[in-house]
Parts: C-alpha cells; sequence; structure tokens
C-alpha cells in the first residue's frame, strides 16, 4: 500500500502558523518525520486559512523539495491551487483531487494530462456521496470515462470510494469496502483505489482504533493507497502486518521492522 | 461474530495436568475467565495426552454445565470422543469436526443429525488442504451436499476454510480471505464460515499482532465465527471495532465496553 502522509496540512495548527510565518523547519522537520515513520508519499494541503493558497502551495512544495524526492500528494479543490503546486513540484505528484461533478472534472482532467501525474476521483457528485457501493460505481465510471477522453491511463485514476464517519453513518464502511473490491472491473488496467482513512472516526471516540481496523478491512479488500496518520505507529503496524497477510511483503520474523528499513 | 475461545484444550499444560488429575476448579476458572473476556462459546479439547479421551471429555462438559449454560463447541477428530461429549452435554452445542474425506463424514455427520447441532467442516480431503480458493469451495462443495443427505440444514454447517501458519504459506491467507468470501454463494440457506485463527501465527514473530489484523481481514470477508484466543484483549477490541465497522453492532462512544457488557 502507498501509505500517504497527512500531516502537512494548514488546518492542523502547527502548520497553519509555519506557513503564515514562512517557517520553513517546522515544515521540513514534518516531512522527514513522515517519510521516517514509513510514508511513501507527502500530502500536501495548504488548509483553510491561508491568505494567498496559490502562492502557499508553490511556497510548501518548494520547501518540501529542498529535503526530499518523495512523491508529493498536491491536496485541494481549486485547479489555480493545484497549478501552482504542479508549476513548482520536480518529481512525483499526486493530484488530489476531482469529484465526479462534470465541471470539476473539466477543470481538473486537462491538469492531469498535462502533467502525466495521477489524479484521485472522489465518487462523489451533484447530489453529493452516494448510499451505496453501486452509487459509487457509476460515478467511478463517470470518471474513468473522462480520464479516457483527457488521455490519462486508467491506472493514472484513484478511485476514492469516500468514507465517511461511522459514529453518524454507521451503513457506510461495509460499502465504501464493496466499493473498493469493484473497482478492479471497471477498466484494464483497472484504476487504483485510495481513502482518505481519519474521515471513518471523525467526532468518534477511540480514533486510532477505529482507523487502523478500518484500514485492515479496506486492504483486505483490494485498497492501494490511503491518507493516514503514518506517525501512528500501531496504524503502520496494522498495515504491515496486512501487507504481510495479503503476500505483498515477504514475510520474517522481524517484518515490521523490515518493511520501515526498505522505506528509508 | 460467534467468538470461541480455545483455552479448554488439553494442549496447554494448566489444562492437561487438570484433566489428568480431574481438578475442577481449574477448568471452571478457565470457562469463567473465557465468557467474561466476551467469548460467546467455549472450545472444549481433551488434548493429546488424556489416557482415557471419551471419559476425560465428558468430565470436561459435565465440568463446565457446573458453571455454565454457553455454547460448548465439541473438539475432537474422533467420533467416540465427540459422541461421549454430546451425550452428557445439556443446551447448545457444536461438533468440530469433520473433514471432506467421506469416510469421516459418515462418521461425523449422523451425529450431527441425531443431536441437531451445528457442525464444523473442514477443507480438507484426502489430499490434504487445498492450494487455492477454488480447492476449498470444492471441498465445502461436498460438504454442503453430504450435509443434504444427512438432513442437516445447510446453515447448521459451519465451514472452516483451514488457515496455515503465514510464515511457511505466505500464499494461503489471501486464498482464505477470498474461500470465505464464496461461502456464502454455496447454498441457501448459506453456510456459516469459521476458522482456528491462531494456526495462521503458528511458530511466526508477533503472533498476536498477526491474529488479530487476520482476524480483521476475515470479518471484512464475512467470517462468522472463530476459535480464538479470547483473552487477548487486543484481538477482542480488533473484532468489536470490525463489528462496529460492518454495521453490526451499534456504534456508541464506548462501544468495547457495550459489546462486552452485552455478553455477560
Amino acid at each position: 500500500m502507498q501509505a500517504i502522509g497527512e500531516r502537512i496540512n494548514g488546518m492542523f495548527r502547527s502548520i497553519g502558523r509555519a506557513i503564515g510565518g514562512h517557517d520553513k523547519q517546522v515544515i521540513q522537520d514534518c516531512a522527514r518525520t513522515q517519510l521516517e515513520a514509513g510514508g511513501d508519499v507527502l500530502d500536501v494541503n495548504v488548509g483553510p486559512a491561508a491568505a494567498d493558497e496559490e502562492a502557499a502551495m508553490a511556497w510548501l512544495v518548494e520547501t518540501i523539495r529542498e529535503v526530499t524526492d518523495a512523491p508529493l500528494c498536491l491536496d485541494s479543490t481549486k485547479p489555480a491551487v493545484i497549478r501552482a503546486g504542479l508549476e513548482v513540484c520536480t518529481g512525483e505528484k499526486i493530484i488530489n483531487s476531482t469529484t465526479g461533478v462534470p465541471e470539476k472534472m473539466a477543470e481538473m482532467l486537462p491538469l492531469a494530462a498535462e502533467y502525466s501525474c495521477p489524479i484521485v476521483g472522489l465518487c462523489i457528485d451533484a447530489d453529493g456521496v452516494p448510499r451505496d457501493a453501486e452509487g459509487r460505481m457509476e460515478i467511478a465510471l463517470s470518471l474513468v470515462a473522462a480520464c479516457m477522453e483527457h488521455g490519462i491511463p486508467t491506472d493514472h485514476l484513484y478511485i476514492d470510494a469516500v468514507i465517511l464517519p461511522v459514529n453518524a453513518l454507521q451503513h457506510v464502511p461495509p460499502e465504501v469496502c464493496r466499493a473498493i473490491g469493484m473497482v478492479s472491473a471497471l477498466a484494464d488496467p483497472p484504476p487504483k483505489t485510495i481513502l482518505g482513512l481519519s474521515n471513518v472516526s471523525q467526532g468518534a471516540a477511540q480514533r486510532e482504533l477505529l482507523n487502523r481496523t478500518f484500514l485492515v478491512m479496506a486492504l483486505a479488500h483490494g485498497l492501494d493507497a490511503a491518507i493516514v496518520d503514518v506517525t501512528d505507529q500501531e496504524l503502520m503496524e496494522a498495515m504491515i502486518t496486512a501487507e504481510v497477510l495479503l503476500n505483498r511483503q515477504v514475510y520474517c520474523d522481524d517484518f515490521v521492522s523490515a518493511y520501515l528499513a526498505s522505506r528509508r
């Protein structure tokens, strides 16, 4: 699984302050910490409070690139903010994200085509998030079709089936698992699957227990990537163990350490 | 999920000694401890060392019945030992187990019919454990057919897809997950699914981490029951959390405690 570190997000107070004060050290420390914890990719989100979001995204990307070549997941609902990140981002990047709303796809997919980079497609349309797996797949299929129209390889599309808080919407997690299992039939080569994991436990008690348990469930259904708190050690242990049990990572007696060592 | 406590097994030294010395206290304490930890059912296995296995099974069942009416899972490969348990077991019981070998089914299935109780069917035939999920389903289907011939309702059959140690046979866990997902299509009403969980980590390091991670993966594929160490608190937390995320157990902020309280 690609573990995408969620911590470089202006929503977190220390990161928001660092963006406002152009404090490179905080951002670079956060990048290093997440990579050392086993992150494969770093999500980059300027958050809700940045004064000039485009400038903030460009500054974040340049600041991170001073310390690592790791892939970055440029995270914004605004095409101009994504473009600002793409323009200065050397090396690998992922666009996060478009929805299945036609106007949004028309803005975001050309960026993925122009920069030849993967893009996350959320299973959301004008009516919001569908109730069940089948509704999610209808949107996923329109995302696949739109990618094809824009010349984006279908395996550059990461389908996000959109997990919602279990404390409010308990019917959702099984539907998301089912949806993940259905994505491989959508195209050849199949789209990948991704989740913004922490949303499952938003507002809930015992968040870490819910997060790591749902991650293992989603992995069992074929999940390829997730935006997670990679500094949550028990979460990473659960993920690595699931990878071993899925026969994606070779077993050895010290499989957790071996996995983390392979990332450094 | 039905959590079947694995600890009353003569293989464990303290239990083996208690069977030999007819020490009721040890057995009854072990029964109580497992039920308090959240066990729904108690597995009862005289182990390899009992001098008179039939007498030992009968003594164990009677000893446990002095303190609880919880369902018992009578665990032996020998029909005479199973019968010895069935004869004295008031209340609910499960026969554990038959294989798909015709001679074994011919011995074990009549007991399930006679006592109108569920029976575990292992996906093992004369060639041993099949390599993949499809091989397991072939045996499962012959178990279903044999149950029908003996007048045993198909939902009285618990299919055990047979998990093997991941450190030696790393291709097996994904096949077992796939097999669990296929069982619901075998009959109407569908057979249930069960695992002897701890086998996944036999001889491996980090056993508890492997056990609880694989349990969550199997639950995500629809597992109905597992023979587990119910005194492993992190395992039980993972199981309960998966039940919440599967929408089988109502969410509340204190969902682990609420689940355990509902069992006492």
